[in-house]
């Protein structure tokens, strides 16, 4: 039996690591790294840099495979899904070509493999396609949600209250009437600009945990110029921005 | 200055632990360890196997104090809030009198502090108060609902969707509609048995990452008779638990 190790490595800073990722790539033949677009040379280079660090075995194998990239044309759940598609395929191929009976083979996620990642998905519909078959694992990582919560000293949730995660598709339709907190993780557009409640307050963070790190918070109307200028300006120097905020109704006894 | 270090320590398995933690831990005079009921003793051992397997220093100290117990009466934020009170009596008192200026003084966190603890914010109304001073950190862990998500390698969110975090109290409100995923951190009253869409799943499970580890899952209206008398037999065999649930409305694609 082949089997897979669905590695959440944390957001961006090699400390995020737990004992359990470091032992479990410890346990891995083949690595496949898969990214793309702008940043992916700079993504890459994390990941090894994450192996040099901790892999004390010299004998696996690194396996690079372009990601598809998502076609944005159509409903977004339709982009998400034909890409989901697109990956199978590149998943399976991998799977099926670079990974003997008995051996082990890595996926290395940002962030937590269960948060705004696909890939359980994709190995969930090969598994059902049955062409092939595998073994998997899956162990958690820090979030950028939580790395960013940190970095502000702020809890997300107020006391007994809810917290949302979302995208920044979903706050579009504006804040949720039931969380005091919401956490926004994909957001290319700014939504945070369309709320004017002068009793929110936002935690923005972008690269948090590595070394080009940028935090910013107060309330929202007076930092929102503020975000919104600091985050292109970023975007362009670094020619891709990986940003995450929270977002939270003003606790009563502050 | 007295330096504070509020260290998430994960979900129950010593392997949660990050490179992070572990190092601040090593940078650690003091380990303030509360806990409370009848759990006590039993977390407070497994802080101290955590403390024994990963910190290589010898010269630490652990300060035990019993944490003061939320007073079941009034509405819940007012007890937690008094809570946080007799909290912060307590925490300042350890602050003062148990770490020296120039030394660095630890809290273990169970989890990550951002989710449902109140370190953070206890440790904020001391500041505020003003007797006494210092800076801190605060350092990400493994929440219980990764480890969950992780054990029944399940994705927190649909494609595109949100998922709200929550307590029971909450969730007896009814399932939010604008989630399409909901987890429940605090319930010690079976709330999802209140619901009956045919169409929900539920992931469940208690002492995740321990030993003494249960799962289930299914259609809520299929298993949620189990859980329940799981639930109650191992709370009565361990005089305590701690257990999380993901439910979900089925993916259209499943």
């Amino acid at each position: 039996m082949k089997q897979l190790l669905i590695i959440g490595i944390g957001a961006g800073d090699p400390d995020y690591l737990t004992v359990q990722a470091i032992n479990a790539m410890n346990r891995s033949d083949v690595f496949f790294l898969m990214d793309k677009g702008v940043s992916k040379d700079k993504l890459i280079q994390l990941r090894r840099d994450i192996l040099e660090r901790y892999v004390s075995r010299t004998d696996y194998r690194i396996v690079e495979a372009d990601s598809p990239e998502r076609v944005r044309e159509g409903d977004y759940a339709g982009q998400v899904h034909d890409l989901n598609r697109a990956k199978q395929d590149v998943f399976e191929r991998l799977i099926a070509e670079e990974l003997q009976d008995g051996q082990c083979g890595a996926f290395l996620v940002w962030g937590d493999p269960s948060l705004y990642d696909s890939t359980l998905r994709i190995l969930d519909a090969i598994l059902r396609a049955g062409r092939v078959t595998f073994d998997y694992q899956v162990i958690p990582g820090i979030t950028s949600v939580q790395a960013l919560a940190a970095r502000h000293k702020v809890p997300l949730n107020a006391i007994g209250q809810s917290v949302q995660i979302t995208t920044g598709r979903r706050l579009a339709e504006g804040f949720p009437d039931n969380a005091q907190s919401v956490v926004v993780m994909l957001d290319a557009d700014d939504t945070y600009r369309q709320l004017h409640d002068p009793n929110l307050e936002i935690f923005w963070g972008a690269y948090v945990g590595t070394a080009d790190e940028i935090l910013r918070s107060g309330r929202l109307v007076d930092v929102a110029d503020d975000i919104q200028r600091t985050r292109r300006e970023a975007r362009e120097a670094n020619g891709w921005i990986m940003d995450t905020y929270l977002l939270r109704h003003r606790p009563a006894d502050d």
